[in-house]
């Protein structure tokens, strides 16, 4: 049997599990692929911190050194961030070896440049790890619904994010606290910038737009909006209205053929399959023109998950090698625009606290008429000093709805606009 | 561009949607496949019924002279049926065209001869189509999966008795009513044999454990049993224990590494993601060393649903046409044993009429412990002649709770097992 020689640039919490599974599965693996798959190099920072997983010889500090090694055919990139990983995928695709990689960023930045290295190549770029970890996403999007037409991806693509808020809601606690806890747990980082702030799902937004749609995305067509805003009150609200809020990356196609790609904080109905995904699991709910709703499930990151995808990806690049072919190019026939978020029509809640007297509804209803927003229900809980009146609106632009909410919040008789909260699912 | 002619076997539900998205979806097929997909040909038994979606002059009652005719690259399978289906597929791989199919039975029953057909004559055989129609479950397994390894399967793969179940556990409905339903709505055939007694989720569940364990498994493999004798006492019981009764296809590897394949109901806890799954949605639970949970949801029935799924295997065996290579083989080195059903281990719960007096528990526990079967938890309902008591067994396997029922029955202060119902999923 024919073996095929693999460096790994990274060894962190994926690329250890890579390297162990590798070990432990070598017999299968090579059944599999039709080749023995063998890790020969793997570059590291420091080459003195031990790792279990990883016989020392194998490590180099020297990543270029391992996508220029002659004899290495296929590249695990699990080191992430822009730069050096960049250059070095490149400079290994340009070499003529196939890429695994995990690398969200990247491919949200810059997905296109890697993807035309890989064609002029003819070489595999693959990267089901890069959204929602272990859950096959991107193969069935790349060629299980390729005979179909996307209509709309809504995703929980954040375990961090879906950790706090399902504490959130099951538990009453306030955002804070929540995000503490997740960080004891581990589930958060220190810095939870780029979980809280929408910035890592903004990235698998991008690669779901892009595969969807056919078209190139990149991080900087996602519209974002982070859940640190998200209040006990809000959760509150929605648990009363039977909804949960979930921290979604949405991209699908608008009325003008547009693609809408956005991260935000929405409510969902409690029937719908999203609400009950809880804690640190991942889910993406897709809508296509003949297959109707499907709905991906499962643990979107940690070691050993996410190097299971890898090592699909591994073994399907390995099995080109072996038998010819291979895998999907980039598909970007169809070049669609991304749409303006003022564009994006979605539905709204809208809590105002209010004077408690008669003609406060009369004067609200007015503004949002005058913006031709239309209104699904209003409720008003409490009354004096405490009155609060909640709005759902029927489908309506942003902009349309920004209009309405800087209108209302000069009405007299509001004395506050205390949130204002997307709506997503099926009515 | 170049074109690739099509021939398709079949021109029912599925096959018209098939030939409608063909001319509907023309362009956006070419773009993805590399190559513009014509349908050239059309099998049908009588080529007098108009057909809306296809051309008069593409209809032949001659399916030989589709798989024969020299100038058809690809073929789709949509007949059904063993035979003349599988001498059908056998001559087009034999004359090197790339085989779709959506025959569930056929790969259940012989997808070994099929596979060696399509490895001897380098062309792909691809069936997405046949288990849980739209819903991408077999390329996740084949392909995204495939370096790790599967421990369990837990599918609600048919949708009929998915719909009646449904309606008894949501509306109290008794399964022949449920049943009558199902069939004014089109959901069940007039004779529903084949959904009802499981012989439809058998095959599916065939397939699924192919896959899954590398290994060869057929529909006889698979042990067996269908709803119809499922009460309105048996799903009102269910939902006092805050469980639901649903059809499951299940295969996992025993202890011994043995393929343990079965198709029955079974309760399983309302927390459970499938059991959320409600009327005719499909769903399949994975659970793998590594990526840990996941579940893939859809429709799992339907002819546009199912055409989605037959044209993104198209697209993909087309491109292999156009850029070279094929797809994943038959994959059977494992060659792992069936465990018998006896062997299988799984928890039961066991209704019985009981006298209402004292040392009935007593007796009915050491027929339990006779048999080494741990009683997890036990409960009376009623009093008197109607005293009922529920026993939930810990794992044990089917013999030992067989033998354990056979003594019960005999125990002159039971009158009657009402029913022994497994129980799947974690405790």
């Amino acid at each position: 049997m024919k073996t095929l020689k693999v460096g790994m640039l990274g060894a962190g919490t994926v690329g250890s599990q890579i390297a162990r599974l590798l070990l432990d599965n070598k017999a299968d693996l090579a059944s599999r692929a039709g080749a023995e798959l063998e890790l020969v190099k793997v570059a590291v920072k420091n080459i003195k911190t031990k790792r279990n997983s990883i016989a020392s010889t194998l490590l180099t500090d020297d990543a270029t050194s391992v996508v220029n090694d002659p004899d290495i055919d296929l590249i695990i990139e699990v080191m992430g961030g822009i730069s050096p990983a960049k250059e070095l995928i490149l400079a290994a695709l340009k070499n003529g070896k196939s890429v695994v990689t995990a690398n969200k960023a990247l491919l949200a930045k810059d997905g296109a440049t890697l993807y035309e290295a890989a064609a002029k190549a003819n070489v595999d770029l693959y990267y089901e790890a890069a959204v929602a970890g272990a859950i096959p996403i991107l193969r069935p999007l790349r060629e299980s619904l390729v005979g179909d037409h996307v209509i709309r991806i809504m995703g929980i693509v954040n375990g961090t994010t879906n950790y706090i808020l399902t504490k959130m809601d099951e538990e009453g606690t306030a955002f804070k606290d929540a995000l503490k806890q997740a960080q004891d747990l581990g589930f958060a980082e220190a810095d939870p910038t780029a979980d809280v702030e929408g910035i890592d799902a903004a990235d698998k937004a991008a690669i779901l737009a892009g595969l969807a749609f056919h078209s190139r995305v990149t991080d900087k067509d996602v519209y974002r909006e982070g859940i640190s805003k998200i209040t006990a009150a809000d959760v509150k609200v929605a648990k009363a209205m039977e909804m949960v809020i979930k921290l979604l990356a949405i991209t699908e196609l608008t009325d003008a053929g547009e693609i809408s790609v956005r991260v935000h904080p929405a409510l969902i109905s409690r029937n719908h399959p999203l609400a009950a995904v809880r804690e640190s699991f991942n889910a993406v709910f897709v809508e296509a023109k003949s297959a109707g709703q499907m709905m991906f499930y499962g643990r979107g990151a940690g070691g050993e998950p996410t190097a299971s995808a890898v090592l699909g990806d591994l073994v399907a690049v390995a099995r080109h090698r072996v038998s010819g072919g291979v895998g999907p190019k980039e598909s970007d026939y169809a070049s669609l625009s991304i749409a303006a978020i003022g564009a994006t029509k979605t539905r709204y809640l809208i809590r105002l606290n209010v004077a408690d007297k008669p003609g406060v509804l009369e004067s609200v209803a007015h503004v949002f008429a005058a913006h031709s927003v239309s209104i699904q229900t209003v409720r008003q809980s409490g009354a004096g000093d405490k009155a609060e009146l909640i709005v759902m609106t029927h489908h309506s632009s942003e902009s349309a709805l920004s209009a309405t909410v800087k209108d209302l919040s000069k009405l007299s008789a509001v004395s506050d606009v205390a949130s204002v909260l997307r709506v997503e699912g099926a009515i």
